[in-house]
């Protein structure tokens, strides 16, 4: 699974690069979309995208423009999460973020032509695929990565900070801000291979459990990644008085709930797709079993 | 002119309020939308995309989710433009900023959920118009709105505060910032309508004609409008040691070019349409003319 993963992000990353080449000026913008895009990340959502056209039997080539446009989203989406006003944050994967490195009206303004960018390439870089098809999924994104979706989820966990919330309204965060952008991809994938509905439904019902089990062992990582380096149980989140699973269910209430997201993923895609289903089903149990 | 102008207005702001009930949640982001999108605007750009598909012949409704996008975006720009980082500005149209008024990580994520919005309302509402249609008008909107096009010329803007700047950085701000919303709705009414290459362009000679006078006339109007009210020539471009047409060619000579800019954009838009092109003539003259 590794060194399967380890091809397809070379293969996006490719992609990546090669996407920003029109742009030519004001060159502080190129430089700063490149930084902010290239700067590393798992590539999980455009891979999640080959990975299942794959599946369903689509040369995932023809998914190309989509897939950039995925992860220049999910980049924006960095880039103003970073921004003072929200989380203050001045590294990033190791790095300055994009407001410190070009400064903070440069990183508002390089989020927001990642974000138009996407739409750009989403509906100029078909590789074969039909106007409705292409159309479909600038309606999808636009509204998973927008108000009703991931911005929604990036609202309310802003609100909540510093705030004890009830499980209604974690899940409503996690659906939104995390999840949207996990379904999007495999969503996407059904449309461009014009799956029935039976194999949109296991889909999409494959993509929120994993998406969830993502989220849970992300704050799974912040309390016991924390415990291994600073010797002591108190991650990043706590410090943020952020609500998570295991601040509401306790360690080992949360590591059982993991375990059965990653279950059910697996048996519904399995019974859906059967044996074709197998790089699926190795992905979500590496979902639960990734160190970082 | 005015009377029709004033009709026009009504039907967009009628399209704008409702396209936005589809959301419900988070309450502060439909307030901040609606704030942002509601508060105030000549709604010029929309306008001028009715006026042309009705001069090509057009039922203008056709365009109403091309209208709407185009004004989201329009709107999205302000409040971007408004925050801290920025133009750092608490008012506009005289009521308080969307950051003033919802604080700035709102201020930022209101301006993010109108850009997406666009695009969602742009493919979702179609009112007949074919898939192909749709999709090249997302590819338009996407370019002019971003980096190659309205957020281009927003970064040489800023990175020209406090600066002398040579005509051709003048003219690359002016022809993007404000240029490029201007072309948009007269070249997406000319997709629309299936226009001829010459109709083509000459409506985004038209365009690009009548965006560079709106500009020189708003500088007019930054010197003038000063003069009247406080009786001595700074406006707040001056203050902001802004390069403009005043600045360069002093007030009567630009005064001229306005003069010259309009002729022709007349001159063009009747040679190709006669008769018919009779509103977007009384437009231009309406730009040369206004007060405000």
């Amino acid at each position: 699974m590794k060194s399967y993963l380890k091809e397809k992000e070379n293969y996006i990353n490719e992609l990546l690069k090669e996407s920003l080449q029109e742009i030519k000026y004001p060159s502080v913008m190129r430089e700063g979309m490149e930084y902010a895009l290239l700067g590393g990340g798992k590539r999980i959502r455009p891979i999640l995208l080959l990975m299942t056209l794959e599946m369903l039997g689509i040369d995932y080539t023809k998914g190309d423009g989509f897939a950039i446009a995925i992860e220049m989203i999910h980049s924006y989406s960095l880039v103003h999460d970073d921004l003072p006003a929200i989380d203050n944050d001045d590294y990033r994967r190791g790095q300055l973020t994009s407001h410190k490195k070009f400064g903070e009206a440069n990183g508002i303004l390089i989020g927001d032509s990642l974000l138009t960018y996407a739409f750009y390439i989403l509906s100029h870089r078909r590789n074969g695929l039909d106007f409705e098809t292409i159309l479909k999924l600038v309606e999808l994104t636009s509204k998973y990565a927008g108000v009703q979706g991931m911005i929604g989820g990036q609202v309310i966990d802003i609100e909540s900070e510093n705030k004890e919330i009830d499980l209604p309204t974690l899940q409503y965060i996690h659906t939104h801000k995390t999840g949207m952008l996990i379904r999007l991809p495999i969503e996407g994938a059904s449309i461009i291979a014009k799956c029935s509905e039976d194999e949109k439904k296991a889909l999409i019902e494959y993509a929120d459990l994993i998406g969830l089990a993502f989220q849970i062992k992300d704050d799974i990582l912040d309390v016991e990644g924390s415990f291994e380096e600073i010797g002591k149980a108190v991650g990043s989140d706590e410090k943020l008085h952020k609500s998570t699973y295991p601040s509401i269910f306790g360690l080992d209430k949360t590591k059982e709930m993991l375990e059965e997201k990653i279950s059910e993923a697996i048996s519904i895609i399995e019974k859906q797709f059967g044996k074709k289903a197998s790089n699926l089903i190795h992905l979500a149990r590496y979902i639960k079993d990734r160190n970082k």
